[in-house]
């Protein structure tokens, strides 16, 4: 994507006492720089006993330039693929190790070896973190997770327009599936399906949920069927350029008993009471309240849940909204919407619904489900 | 795939003196459970400020039943999964900490908080190793990688099967794509084709180096594109539950140069060369050596270059294959043989592919390039 908003991320490290942020995991490198060391983004690139691992140090004063610390060779490549950073180093090695050692050799060089330094305490491998320490006796590190979440957050119209071409793959996908789909087919073969059409978009698939009423389990198996007259929800999840785009749509085989119905539009209207909510300068637990007062006043409240969380690179990431949450939205911010019944007569009815907050309120990525998908089979 | 070979792991153990080994990388769990919590195997599982984050607990004595320590809810999905671990627990909250501190009250309360411990340095989040030596202050917490790749270095013949059949649906995309090609397509073009091919198999695409001569460059790129006359690599890897399948072919587009001629020609021979050293029972730094002594003696010998390692589950892994290399070649082996030439006038020419290895030599997974691939366009 484009190049992030240093002034934000200025005033993010500020907040925390930051003086340096060195970022290493994959999404957070990504994200920063607006690349990746080619052939190795799409999974754990480990390596002669250890993994590859590159370091992007941003000094918190704006002006100051960025330093990225890449593998033999990687130079090149960054140059080619027009990444954006200030200079650009080699490790001698290829490894966490050497890596981290290179880092604290550039950081001496720059005179940034003291004062305070974030890093990804829960993804900085084990080796890696303990190279640090020991090459930086005069640094106090510490987590830089909340800041990088922070300054995610806020999406630019880029990445919401790249999230709703995802967000309208996924629900292609799962049209085709749902309204495919045959009494007797097992969960398993309808998360199968759902990464069959997901492929032909070109959208990566990542999960595919699946859970057939009136049992509540949801990961894929042989052992349990979609019945007539049964519900049937997926949740399911695809990438696109590191972005991840979730759905969940409910369907029925047949007619759906009377109480499906009463749960399925409580999913509806339990969206459409927390809608006016989402907009920017709303505080994010006033979303959750809302929510949770519409199932308290809804006769069928005691079998409903109301989940939001931000979205975008990663999967649960800010805003964080529960009932303690201290955020206040903001426009560009793009959260999940999660509204669902779980009953034991009919099992799970669920809609999710990606939507991104302005100042005029939260825009659904694609439609919402306004009715039951009835499978032809 | 089956479930591990645990004399085999004691013994290695035994070897480095561990009395535990906690196994916390997505390859080496799925390797020794059978299974990975569902929804998270294919990506970073990033949540709420940190990630998914696995433990499995494996005792030295073999009779000694092992522990895995999931997330919350995930005893269910395991069990489901028919999952072969001894006893699953499941930490208090999701993320690096929790699961590492829920990790420290298993092992304390089966008496396995002391002696030397393995864990895997180069990926164990920091933080969780932070609380690994706090929790464990009675124990001695060593590197485990090396035990975990030698024990993965043998490969059972349902793994085998996995990874030649991965090989066939490589050779067959990379097959499609460079016969097809056309003059002036570029290196990205290429590259996006044999993801599409890829796709359409059912294989993961983990990535397509792509070099057209004479440049030696290999990310793809619009800016290089396929002459008349022109030699052209792709180097490409799929994956097919977790286990990767490299393989590199070259093509030309016309009429290859006497050169490019003696190149191709110099890789097959090369590799002849080293397939009788492929056998089980050989010293691995041989197969190096067989390979250097060939190019010694070869005209085009200083433009060559031969590698070998092995691959499986991560990308370069046991058997280690170099000059100073220690260890001795094992029947189930799997390797990678590089072969290639390159010359400023021509380019880079490159065949790669992959072997198994057996007591009566080594058996390709799928035949090597004959002759030159000749593009139509």
């Amino acid at each position: 994507m484009a190049a992030f908003d240093r002034a934000r991320l200025a005033a993010l490290m500020g907040e925390r006492g930051l003086d340096l942020l060195l970022v290493t995991s994959r999404h957070n490198v990504r994200y920063l720089t607006g690349g990746y060391c080619y052939p190795l983004y799409q999974w754990d690139a480990h390596t002669r006993g250890s993994q590859y691992l590159p370091f992007f140090a941003i000094p918190r004063d704006a002006s100051a330039p960025t330093a990225f610390i890449g593998r033999p060779g990687e130079r090149e490549v960054m140059e080619e693929a027009g990444v954006k950073v200030g200079r650009c180093h080699e490790s001698a090695g290829i490894g966490t190790r050497p890596a981290a050692m290179k880092t604290v050799e550039v950081l001496r060089g720059m005179g940034l070896d003291r004062g305070t330094i974030g890093v990804e305490l829960p993804s900085l491998p084990a080796d890696a973190w303990d190279a640090l320490r020991g090459g930086l006796p005069q640094a106090t590190l510490l987590d830089a997770v909340p800041v990088l979440d922070a300054q995610r957050a806020v999406k630019s119209p880029a990445e919401i327009d790249l999230m709703r071409r995802a967000e309208v793959l996924n629900a292609e996908s799962l049209a085709v599936v749902l309204e495919g789909g045959h009494e007797g087919d097992s969960t398993a073969k309808i998360a199968r399906a759902v990464e069959h059409e997901m492929r032909l978009r070109d959208l990566h698939h990542l999960y595919a949920l699946v859970c057939a009423g009136p049992s509540w389990f949801r990961a894929p198996t042989e052992r349990l069927r979609w019945q007539r007259g049964g519900v049937l929800h997926v949740d399911t999840a695809g990438m696109l350029a590191g972005y991840l785009a979730e759905l969940c749509r409910t369907a029925v085989l047949g007619t759906p008993a009377a109480l499906a119905d009463r749960m399925l539009a409580g999913c509806r209207a339990l969206e459409a009471a927390v809608l006016p909510v989402l907009r920017a300068g709303e505080r994010a637990r006033d979303v959750q309240r809302a929510g949770d007062e519409f199932l308290r006043g809804h006769p069928l409240g005691r079998y409903g849940k109301f989940i939001a969380h931000g979205i975008g690179l990663v999967h649960h990431e800010d805003p964080v909204i529960d009932a303690g949450a201290h955020g206040v939205l903001e426009s560009g911010m793009v959260v999940s919407l999660e509204m669902e019944f779980r009953h034991e007569e009919v099992g799970h009815v669920k809609i999710e619904d990606l939507a991104t907050i302005t100042t005029a309120g939260a825009e659904l990525l694609v439609p919402t489900q306004d009715a039951w998908v009835v499978s032809r089979g």
